[in-house]
Parts: structure tokens; C-alpha cells; sequence
């Protein structure tokens, strides 16, 4: 016997097998998903099932002509820190310059204080509060990234931090190393010596400790340069992880092409790639995760190359990038209206961008991001006319069911 | 004995009296509201209350350090409505131009359409699980217009639907009759005897049934003219209903002035307002209600006159506009961020914007919108740093209470 039957569901599959031309979703009306020890054992029409309900499984679930989709996947958030930095939003909106916050001790680096400054009770409370709200609005995969402790025992923090909201909440949590976020205060100027520290007393004892799924840098001119990132990528590829990217949002710089060359699971932001990084991508199977959640906030006007990204058919990928300083965003239903309302991407974009291919930017695409038999059975049920519907609403839609391996 | 004591709060009043240059909210830390048949009957700080909290209420409600502030106030929407626009969203994001979607009946006339075909208890069933969401959000005060009925009996049916939305829920609802929101098929090049109609057959009928609280007309060339607005205004006056507008959105029409000079309670929308019609609103105590949720989704580039209204002293109000064209918005947090973020509005405006100036814009100023002595007890509970918290996040904010008269 099943543990769970879904009956009297619509389902969104996001199965690749089941996407066509005219049905971007893989849908199956009138279906049904038995589910046994946390994994898709059954799908298809209800029609089809091969045995009364009651004969198949222990519990019947009544979808009640909802749709059921994967569980949300956002694999880009920054959802670890401590501190507030909603009073520099209301001061820079009150006339304050970036220099006067800076002055005072705002900026991304005070964030990095406070992180340092909480105990790790302390940051795992803040952090599950957000989290909780991420799940109420459909999240059931989670990527972490550290980079906000930029010390060895910080970003253990962080990183332990990310494994325990994975433990204390229904939801899977994917652990990004991202020392190369910020050169801390005290290498100020000496960047190259940081990324030394990062590579040869940082990154090998998080991964001895198995907190870190994939590495990712911050290659920008303000951050790091591709040199330095290389050197990150260079001491990942020896551990045997999995390598990803903050590329190309302020300007093209380069580390797109960088990242793929290391085969990148993503690389993110985008806006100010060209043609060639977007071939790059394409030629490695590196994700392009893109996050009009922080191209909102922080109101940029260049829009990353979609025409150019379906045209080379790199996966389009759409993430909240929950940070406190350039995207104060949770859910990820109010993401893909931004990736369809201010990218342009299509409804059926917006979906694949947060289930196969958010899978596939996390390495998980074995796992989850589809509706397939032999897949966790991470699972979301939404009161919608269709799957097109979670891209319509600016915010406040819920699914009124969040399953989680079955349950 | 009162009824209710709430303690460990901090407050944000929102009360003009207490707002100062340097806090725009009225804030009363570690503040006290008791509560008695609804009503606020003190408020003050914790350590002022004339006698230890047993003596004076027969139950205490522990605030637990958060912030309580006036419950918001959505003063612009077209919540009952029937029908799903979700797929027209999607044709167009297929690359569907207007035409086509129009050609297959979509556009406006679609939702007039569907709210003609559904039953009241339809239309009710649809508009409560939405008005269920925006009360989520933290709404206790909410405008509802007519406007996709356009005939007498349909007008009744959406207006009889917002009457029981307030019976229903906890939520205070003004009605507001918008006949004269688009010409119906019946009458397609004859919108003078449309607007005839109106002031004749519907608006009279409608008003004896009280069901009016309030006249508004889509004042655009895509729409009906100042002419038209007028004659419609001055039935309104006749009866002695207060009139608001939508003007000034696609076109600078002349709207604003119009309805200013009947002493508009707002006039909304105003991407293309001048400094005439910004000085008619200030002469005449009309609020600005600015509506960024349209002006996100259809992808505006013309900013409201925020520099002009603040010059000129206009109240600057905010709503959610919620229509299922133009903008499926139900959260007001959400369109606070973006009154922030799109419009440059202080966090401390944004506030106002959806506490005491939406009271104004409805005529409820001496109700709701202020948490002080003798008004209505209806409030919020936030688990937040400070009230501009509210402004920040993109989204997914619910407040951890939300108390309507207060219950
Ligand atoms: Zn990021
Ligand atoms: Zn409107």
C-alpha cells in the first residue's frame, strides 16, 4: 500500500517528457500522485489508476480540483544574516546619499557586523522567521549561501545555520559557500590575500564538515575579479564541487564565461551579459538565473538578454535573492510575475524557471523540480484556474497545501 | 470595565497631532490601547494607565514587543468582479496583441461579461476568497467599486455583493458607484444616453437602496469626458453623495480639476497631472490617490507628480487598485514598497498614505486610519523592527493580528 493517493487533482508536471509546444506545463487534468517513503510512486490520470483508492493507499488526499505542482525551488537567496537594514531603505528614501549610510555604518558591511556580532541561535532564529514565510508561500527547496561572516567561525555559522533550517523545517536546503562576497574589513585592500585565506584555511574545513554543496564569488568590480574568482573556482574543482556565479550585474565583466568554463551549476544577475557569455552558458549547460526581485529594488534599467537566452536555449532559472540590502523579497510567486511582468519572460517560463530548472541550478534536477515518478515528492496545491495563474498575482497567493517528501 | 487592554506594544499612531518633522509616524513606544464596544477609549504609554491592567479591562492581550498600528486601508479597488483574466495575461506574454485578445473577447468587456453571467452568490464567493487574502495582508478598511455590471441590475448585484463582503468578513467596505467605468456593448457610440442612463435609471435607484457611499467615473479619452463626468457629478451632488475620479492616468484630460471643483474626495490614478490640477486638488482638500500596482503591471514610464502634490501640500494616498486587467494586487504592504520604490515615497508618506489619508479619501477620517481616542478599534499587530518595516519588504508580510472593532 501507498502511504499517500492525491485524487481530484489538476497537475502541472513541469515533466519535461510531458512539455509540448502548446503546453508549456507537461499538465494532466483529472490526475492523480500516489506517493510512498517520501517519493512519486504513481502519476498519471486518475482514470488510469490501476485499483480502486482504497485498495492503493492508506490516506486519500481530496485535491478538491485544485492544481498541484512541484514544490518551489529558490536557488539563489542570501537568507542567512542578522541585523535590519530596513532603516537605511527608509533613510535613503528620506534624501540620505550611499555616503552618509556608508558613514554610519550601513551597507552590505553592516550587515556582515551583525551577522559576526549574533550567536548562532540567535542568527538561526532570525533566519526562520523568514524562512517560515518563504514556505507559507510555496518554497520547498532552499538554496543558503554564506558571505555574510567572512571569517572562518562566521561563515561556519552561517553554513550550520543553513543545515539546521533544513533539520527544524519542512523544507530541502542547498548550501552555497560564498566567502568571496565582500573583502572583509580587516583585508581591506588586500583582496588577493583574502581569497588566499579562503582557499587554504576556509573553504577545505566547511567542505570537511560537509556544509558546502557548491562555491560561489561575487565577480564584479567592486567585489572580486575574475582572477580571483578563478582561483576560488580552481580550489572548488579540487574538492569536486560544484561552482556558480554573481556575474554581470553592474557591468560585463567576465564571469559568466568563467563560470561555464568551470561548468557552472548558474550564473546570476545577467543583465549586462552579451552574446558570447550567453554561448558560454549554453555550451556548458550553466543556468541563467535570473532576479528581477533585486532589478526591481534597486530600479536598474538593463534588462538581462532573454531573446538571447532562448535563442542559445540556456535554462532560464528565477530566484528571490533574499538579501536585506538590494531584494527584501520571500515568495516566489511574486518573483515569477516580476520575471514575466518586467523580463517579459512567459508564464511557462516563470514556472520551469522556479521547478526543473531551479532544480537543475542546484544539481537536484534528479530530485525534484518535476511531478515524475521515482522524485521526492516535494509538492505545492494551488486554488488557481492554472498553472499560468501563479504568474498573474503581484503577491498574496498561497497554496493551501506545502508537501514536503509526502507530507 | 473595558473590554480589551492591550500592553508590550509599541505604537504607531498614525494620529496628525503626534507626527513630528522628526517622526512621521506618531510613534508611543511601550504603549498601551484599551479598548471598549469597539472603540479606542485610551492610548497612551504602558507606564501612564490610571490603574494596574486588572483593574481596568476584563482582558489583556500581549502585544509582545511588536508594533500596532491603524489597520491599513484600501482605498481604491474593484475587488467584486467575476471571471479570470489570468489567461489573457498569459496570451499576451505569448506574443497576443491587443487585437487579438480583444477580437477573442477579452479586455474589460470580458469581465463585464462574466460579472453579468455569474449568480450574486458567485460573485460573492470569488470577491470574498480575495477579500480573504487582503485581510491577510493586514486591509480593515476597503473601498469597492461597481463598474462591471453597467446595467441597473447588475450595478445592484455587485454593489448588494460589496454590502455583504462587510457583513461577512471583518472588514469595513465603502461602496462606490461606478457606472461609469467603460460604455457597455448596448451602447457602443452613444455614451451620452449611456451617462443619461446613469444619472436617471441607475444612480437614483441605487441610492435609495443605500448602496451608494460615494460616485466615481473612469474619466479618460478611452473612456467618458469631463463633459460626461459633470453631468454624472451633478447628480451625485443632487443626492448629496461626495464624488472621486479616475483621471489623468493615460492623458492629462482635465479629471482632476473636475473633480476637485465638486470637492472630490480623491482623485486617482495622476501619472499625467499638472501643477494645475495638483493646485485644485490642494484648494480643495481632494486626495492624490496614487496607484502604483497599475502603473508596475502595465509597465508605465510617467510618474505621478509626487514633487508638485508634496509642494502644494496634497494628501498622497495609496491603494492597491485591485482589478483583474491592470493590477491583481490584494496586498497593501506590497503596494507600500512600491510607493516607495517606483514613486520615491518616504516610508513615513507610504504609511499615511494607507492610514489616515485613505480615511480622508472615504470620507472615514473621523472613523478609522489613527489610532487614538474615540476612533474605531480597528488595528494591525506587526512582528517588526519600526513601522517602516512595512515598506520594505517586497511582499509577504502578514501582520500577526488584525483586529477589526476591536475583535
Ligand atoms: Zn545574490
Ligand atoms: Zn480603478
Amino acid at each position: 500500500m501507498w502511504n499517500v493517493l492525491w485524487l481530484n487533482v489538476h497537475l502541472a508536471t513541469g515533466d519535461e517528457a510531458l512539455v509540448t509546444a502548446g503546453d508549456g506545463y507537461g499538465c494532466i487534468r483529472n490526475g492523480a500522485v500516489g506517493v510512498h517513503d517520501g517519493v512519486i510512486c504513481w502519476i498519471g490520470a486518475q482514470a488510469d489508476l490501476p485499483d480502486v483508492p482504497e485498495n492503493l493507499a492508506t490516506r486519500i488526499e481530496d485535491g478538491r480540483g485544485g492544481w498541484l505542482t512541484p514544490g518551489l525551488i529558490d536557488a539563489h537567496t542570501h537568507v542567512v544574516f542578522a541585523g535590519d537594514r530596513s532603516r537605511e531603505f527608509a533613510e535613503r528614501l528620506n534624501g540620505a546619499s550611499y555616503e552618509e549610510i556608508a558613514r554610519k555604518g550601513g551597507g552590505i558591511l553592516s550587515t556582515v557586523a551583525a551577522t559576526r556580532a549574533a550567536s548562532e541561535q540567535e542568527l538561526l532564529e532570525a533566519s526562520l522567521k523568514r524562512v517560515h514565510t518563504m514556505i507559507r508561500e510555496g518554497t520547498t527547496t532552499l538554496e543558503v549561501k554564506s558571505g555574510y561572516g567572512l571569517t572562518l567561525a562566521d561563515e561556519f555559522k552561517q553554513l550550520r545555520v543553513a543545515r539546521a533550517i533544513g533539520e527544524q523545517l519542512p523544507v530541502r536546503v542547498h548550501k552555497t559557500f560564498l566567502g568571496a562576497h565582500a573583502v572583509p574589513p580587516e583585508y581591506q585592500g588586500r583582496a588577493d590575500a583574502y581569497v588566499t585565506f579562503l582557499v587554504e584555511e576556509v573553504l577545505p574545513v566547511l567542505h570537511e564538515e560537509k556544509l558546502v554543496d557548491s562555491v560561489d564569488a561575487f565577480c564584479e568590480t567592486i567585489a572580486f575579479s575574475p582572477a580571483q574568482t578563478e582561483i576560488l573556482f580552481e580550489a572548488a574543482q579540487k574538492l569536486g564541487l560544484p561552482v556558480r556565479i554573481h556575474a554581470e550585474q553592474l557591468s560585463l565583466g567576465g564571469g559568466t564565461v568563467l563560470a561555464a568554463r568551470y561548468h557552472g551549476l548558474s550564473a546570476d544577475h545577467l543583465e549586462y551579459a552579451d552574446e558570447q557569455a550567453v554561448m558560454s552558458m549554453a555550451r556548458h549547460g550553466t543556468v541563467a538565473m535570473l532576479l528581477p526581485g533585486a532589478f526591481y529594488f534597486i530600479r536598474e534599467k538593463q534588462l538581462p538578454p532573454v531573446a538571447l537566452l532562448r535563442e542559445h536555449g540556456v535554462g532560464i532559472g528565477l530566484a528571490t535573492d533574499c538579501n536585506p540590502g538590494t531584494s527584501p523579497v520571500l515568495g516566489l510567486t511574486t518573483v515569477m510575475n516580476m520575471g514575466c511582468t518586467l523580463f517579459r519572460l512567459t508564464p511557462e517560463e516563470s514556472f520551469r524557471a522556479v521547478t526543473s530548472v531551479g532544480a537543475r541550478a542546484l544539481g537536484l534536477e534528479q530530485q525534484v523540480g518535476m511531478l515524475r515518478q521515482g522524485m521526492r515528492a516535494d509538492m505545492a496545491l494551488w486554488e488557481v484556474t492554472g498553472p499560468h495563474e501563479l504568474s498573474y498575482w503581484v503577491g498574496g497567493l498561497q497554496p493551501t497545501r506545502h508537501i514536503f517528501e509526502g507530507i
